[in-house]
């Protein structure tokens, strides 16, 4: 079933404040979204479109650019536009997908269950057991975690069967393997326009990984360390523990405050692309402050990109990385893209800063395992990672919508909506005096279960909040977890 | 072909200092590593070799209980005591060996070149890199590596292929897969003695992992860490790093001497089975002395138990663990039984300290890759880890005799070797005022890679010597390797 440009469900509003690329590239989306766009159809030419909307070329380029950049379409070579492959995922839960086995091949192996039996807590916070005996099950809503579900249980099984057909190393790269690291610069290239080669990658555990090793090569004990406040707590842990002192940097409405960082910090740590947990997208004027920040003062700025995957409206920026390498040090991982336990990531630097860690790690006695590593390499060569990611974003952009559309029916006051369309959790900011902590309660008791927003600060909250996950809670779930925090929140006291 | 009572080269001498039962195991163990016992030989029943040999049962049977131990013998239910299956490894290096695929399905995928190429410098030390492009190929001597090319190519794929069946989990356990933790406690019961269960234990990544879990959970910024000294780098690397004061703690020829342990101390690292590197099995009243000052002083003694698979003659004693499990945590490693980039191992304590450290995990973003402990379950219940372990053991123990044996050309005087006959190393103590370092330039120019003792001193060194790795050298090569240093060695003044 083909679309033509009659069916195509896409108006222009000249008098609306959003630029026209932007209105055009959102009704496609939401179009694919919602259903009305299939896997396969075919769009019109932007020649066409742009005469059947009166608009410029160049309006429609600049539209189907970002579709094209964010996964939505694809383009075959001389026969046009296409609705890319973003096939809904297995629903609802993998445990009953049919492709993974159900019996495991060895005695006693527990497969899939989410935090079943004594002691297994996950990500929760230690105060709560997810599912603990007895209790009714909780709809989690937890950030930061994947949804493993989502996963092409045959993609995953040649990855790993891939890794066992090459023989462990004798003498294991402290880079990484160097193919992967071609692999990497290819990827990052492509996914986040990155100028990079090899020599500037080395492979990590993940961005907690890469943290502890830029610790060890870069401090020294008491050195300053600044963190967004609030932030994402695994920084503060893994730096402060490494015996830097933790700066807390303020972060308003859009990121992180260039004006208020202090001139003796030696590192930075920030989450220019999508703040977090807060939301926002740093802006170009903030980036280039920061940036002549760090080479005035001679800090390192950390860039944590750890979701740029998973934008669902305008496509993300490019990464400040790209402003001044030599500054900079970028971080990415596959664990928020795959599997919370997938164990690796990439650190993206000057080559000399790669070579000093690369010369350091082996005394430190930290590696990647070599077969995670093949893994990753068969994910990214064969296409499956990037196929799984179009398809996650497809997936995750209808549970946040789920997320927002279910909470609207709170009506308006009581809270209101952080940060931009993207990633895998929304905050709620609620009036200052609310005790966040007594929302939480509420949802939990009624099988709802969230963070708020105090655990993000290492300083008292300058904003009372909430934090909603949807990254590794199922579309049905998300629905359910809404209507239950609606009327919760529609009794709020009226934000400002 | 099967070997009867009358061909078992076994003698026993009563005015000689050893014990009977370790005459006799002695010389068994030759025998297999010798070649004059094969696989699935029958061995007489103590019975009848006690009176063949006119020795107690008790004797016999304390010498074939060690044997079993170690992996040497195999029961079969009544029908007595075989030599197990210590098949020869496939030789020379697993490049050549056929079974790995030659072409990588993956183009541009390195397999297993060792150290080769720009920035490859794996474990050597950074001044020197193993097979630089123009260089002759150096026998690398490093120690602390095992032979990955004596791992079974089929048993990896097998382990790695149902690694990729297995969905990964939503919210991975913070303690690791209990399946794992189920076999590990088996595991840890047949091969050291220690009568745990899966609550007492939690999967790192390594020795190195579990040290900075530990230090996570144990440790202040300025708390007091004794390390031996000389001692294990890695080690003092993980423990300064993490804010604590290194201690170093003076090492005889016994192992770490306890009456000079200072009383301040939060944490003590040692190696009791295994001295790193020198050699000794701490003797059982130095364990008492350890574990009593331990309790007298509210210290942690934190036990590496690196390489304790490895012992040639006598077995190793139990676990310094089995003494007093409250004040003990025991360390172990996969990494130095399959190879350098394995990336699991485990951590053995009291179950209240198991659930600290677990419950910190998830705040540090630190976890063990779950397809790295699915692929150790599957390596561990099919019973390829064991053979492994037994195929490796016996390789090794030829290694060493083929590198002491070798030395041995030099003629008494300028060396001497110290410690056990166990592990992948052997450390050679040559005069004092005899510059090491020179020794070494020498080996290099003559094309031996081998390490200086004084790297494993945090102080001034108190011993000259020489360390000399054989586990990632094929026997070929050791070989040769002993005939360059040879002469090099019969050169040096007299030791006193």
């Amino acid at each position: 079933m083909t679309t033509t440009y009659a069916d195509l469900p896409v108006v222009v509003d000249r008098a609306a404040g959003s630029p026209l690329a932007a209105q055009i590239s959102e009704q496609v989306r939401a179009a694919v979204t919602g259903g009305v766009l299939h896997a396969g159809d075919r769009l019109p030419s932007s020649r066409d479109l742009a005469a059947t909307l009166g608009v410029s070329r160049t309006v429609i380029s600049t539209a189907y650019a970002r579709l094209f950049a964010e996964g939505w379409l694809e383009g075959r070579h001389g026969s046009g536009t296409y609705v890319a492959d973003v096939a809904p995922v297995p629903s609802p839960a993998p445990a009953t997908a049919g492709e993974w086995p159900t019996e495991p091949p060895i005695a006693g192996t527990v497969g899939h269950s989410p935090a079943r039996g004594a002691g297994t807590v996950g990500h929760s916070p230690p105060e709560r057991e997810p599912g603990a005996p007895g209790a009714p099950a909780l709809i989690e809503l937890q950030p930061g975690i994947p949804w493993t579900g989502g996963i092409d249980p045959a993609a995953w099984r040649r990855a790993w069967r891939y890794a066992g057909t090459r023989p462990p190393s004798q003498w294991p790269d402290p880079h990484g393997l160097p193919a992967l690291r071609g692999e990497l610069a290819g990827y990052l290239r492509r996914s986040r326009g990155l100028g990079v080669t090899p020599a500037n990658i080395l492979v990590t555990r993940g961005v907690a990984g890469g943290l502890a090793l830029l610790a060890a090569t870069l401090l020294r004990p008491g050195d300053k360390v600044g963190v967004e406040e609030p932030g994402y707590q695994a920084a503060r842990e893994v730096l402060g523990r490494a015996g830097a002192l933790i700066v807390p940097c303020r972060v308003d409405a859009h990121g992180v405050v260039p004006d208020e960082l202090p001139g003796d910090l030696r590192l930075l740590y920030t989450t220019p692309a999508h703040q977090y947990p807060l939301g926002a997208r740093l802006p170009v004027g903030r980036r280039q402050a920061v940036t002549a920040w760090a080479r005035a003062t001679g800090a390192i700025v950390v860039e944590d990109d750890y979701d740029s995957e998973f934008r669902y409206d305008v496509g993300p920026l490019p990464a400040l990385y790209s402003v001044d390498p030599d500054v900079i040090v970028y971080l990415g991982t596959a664990s928020k893209v795959l599997a919370p336990a997938f164990g690796a990531g990439w650190l993206v630097a000057a080559p000399a800063l790669v070579e000093r860690i690369a010369r350091l790690r082996p005394a430190l006695g930290e590696r990647v395992p070599e077969p995670v590593q093949h893994a990753l390499l068969a994910l990214l060569t064969s296409g499956d990672l990037e196929r799984h990611i179009r398809r996650m974003r497809l997936e995750y952009a209808r549970r946040r919508a789920a997320l927002t559309g279910g909470l609207a029916a709170a009506g308006p006051g009581g809270y209101q909506l952080r940060g931009d369309t993207a990633g895998m959790h929304v905050v709620l900011e609620v009036a200052a005096g609310t005790p966040a902590a007594d929302v939480a309660a509420a949802a939990a008791a009624n099988g709802v279960g969230l963070h708020t927003l105090d655990r993000y600060f290492a300083g008292p909250p300058s904003i009372s909040g909430l934090v909603l996950g949807y990254g590794a809670t199922p579309l049905t779930q998300v629905r359910r977890a809404a209507a239950i925090l609606a009327p919760l929140l529609a009794g709020l006291p009226r934000l400002q």
